[in-house]
């Protein structure tokens, strides 16, 4: 049987299982997040797609779904991040992961309200900063990861331990998880969590157009690749606009020029409206591996049975008696 | 204490530890290769890199200086393979591991001497080719490795578990694997081995150029990238010829100005006659994380002590009594 006693990463969140699952863009809502921490993980909700009077509106709904800890996620580039923080304040919120920006911004003010604050970093360098601004955790998220992503193209394999070994705060691993062997691996390579999103999407509860999930289950290897580096890195689902982009860098597209190839709203007309053709697609590389959309519940359990399983077995081959 | 005896590769080849020593290009002749045999891993020479006289002296030598078993491994793109193959199964070399071309061409053939062949891939799709070639394994290579690479861009962290549920034949994971705890994960992922390459680069036996090895060693986090997609994907330490790369692909060059920009015997040049201005360097993404040249046996020793115990600790930390 699996114990998470000695592990820092569920007794900072005050939860059972050491599994986040990543807020993301127009895919974790109320309902996904609210799952995932009955389940027993830590369900976060994705800000960066909401209005604060959304964000108020999935708080709400989230705290009457469920009595366990949940968080919201919030990229800290957004314009909307005073009203979206005010919220989260106002709400009691108790956890609040933020990314794409300097933690040292409001970690302090969101701790003096007994928030705990996790950064999410796809370096040594930006997880050091995290950790000087007084952040509790550091997801250290890596190349394999869907959506935004770091400019070093550092993989969850070499990050996950070059973070470990710069911060002593615990660290979350992010980008390429989505099995239990997967989660065994990030602990081997230090960390004490995994904070998981592809598979997350590929649930009943997420909240993404039922076709981009579709499109995820059936994504192959190679399905997707970061692209738009000139702008900031994404990883995005091989579709029509992907191609139209990948054309456009390969003939030396300048930052302006794909700027306005990109245009706006792509994002939200693509996984939330389930425009294939022209909506931009965000997911991680694990999509190749996932083949079926299951409960968010399900996920967790498969996840610790896999990890739990796959643990044994390693300790039963390798360690002689 | 550690035990291989229900481990396939160790028994495939006869070896103590499921640990391969990547076959480079100027760096793995037979010093290297030795003295990875003589620690109880398996030994490669790189027979990329050699005119096939070049070959046999070092097999010959190699031979000389260990009684344990190691192999060679040919990139099946090179012109000069029909009389590489005829050496190796003339000097009875019992192991080789193949890359970058089609295992169905010489797996039989080689078999046929008693010779175990090992296919390298990057993609499920690939791996099942070399299985149905009747490969005796495959190495699962991820984006993370130095030199030439897959074009799909998977990471070892995923590439690992798709692979292993494609073939049941072993699988070696290769990419991103320079400590024990990297070896623990690609474990949990489901290989059955290692082939450590950028590490075993840091050691005094490799024959690359001292220069080359102190740049590895002094190579930052994002300190290498994979370039010239529009060739054949490679991945480069950061050097002038590296930037002179990046900044052509960004204006968009076609094949063939990066062609005529790469022109011939770069490699060569950087990598074992220590150009480091205008020689291509071609390094691994965990050059990050090596910070000293040490003895290859050192190498081994170091991988198998952190394996057991970071296995240790997660079984004591997470599996109840």
């Amino acid at each position: 049987m699996l114990t998470f006693t000695d592990n820092r990463v569920v007794r900072l969140f005050n939860i059972q299982y050491p599994i986040i699952q990543g807020g993301m863009v127009w895919a974790s809502g109320w309902q996904l997040a609210s799952a995932v921490s009955n389940a027993g993980g830590l369900g976060l909700i994705g800000a960066g797609s909401m209005y604060p009077s959304v964000l108020e509106e999935h708080i709400r709904k989230c705290r009457a779904a469920t009595t366990k800890p949940f968080g919201v996620n919030i990229p800290l580039m957004y314009p909307d991040v005073p009203a979206l923080l005010e919220i989260i304040i106002r709400e009691k919120v108790p956890i609040v992961f933020t990314s794409a920006g300097n933690p040292a911004l409001y970690t302090q003010t969101l701790q003096s309200h007994g928030i705990k604050v996790v950064h999410v970093v796809s370096s040594s360098h930006f997880a050091r900063k995290a950790a000087m601004a007084g952040c509790d955790a550091v997801v250290a998220e890596g190349f394999e990861a869907g959506g935004h992503n770091g400019r070093e193209e550092t993989t969850s394999l070499v990050l996950t331990p070059i973070v470990r070994e710069t911060v002593t705060i615990p660290v979350i691993a992010a980008g390429g998880i989505a099995s239990g062997n997967q989660m065994l691996a990030a602990f081997a390579l230090g960390a004490e969590g995994v904070q998981v999103g592809t598979r997350f999407v590929c649930t009943p509860e997420a909240s993404s157009h039922a076709a981009f999930k579709q499109a995820v289950i059936e994504a192959p290897e190679g399905g997707t690749q970061l692209m738009l580096k000139k702008l900031a890195p994404v990883r995005l689902l091989k579709n029509p606009f992907f191609y139209q982009v990948q054309e456009a860098e390969n003939k030396g597209a300048s930052k302006e020029e794909l700027e306005q190839l990109l245009g706006r709203a792509r994002a939200k007309s693509g996984m939330f409206e389930g425009n294939l053709e022209t909506g931009e697609l965000e997911i991680g590389q694990v999509s190749a591996q996932i083949k079926s959309i299951q409960p968010a519940a399900d996920i967790v359990l498969e996840l610790l049975q896999t990890f739990e399983q796959t643990l044994q077995q390693l300790s039963a081959s390798y360690l002689a008696k």
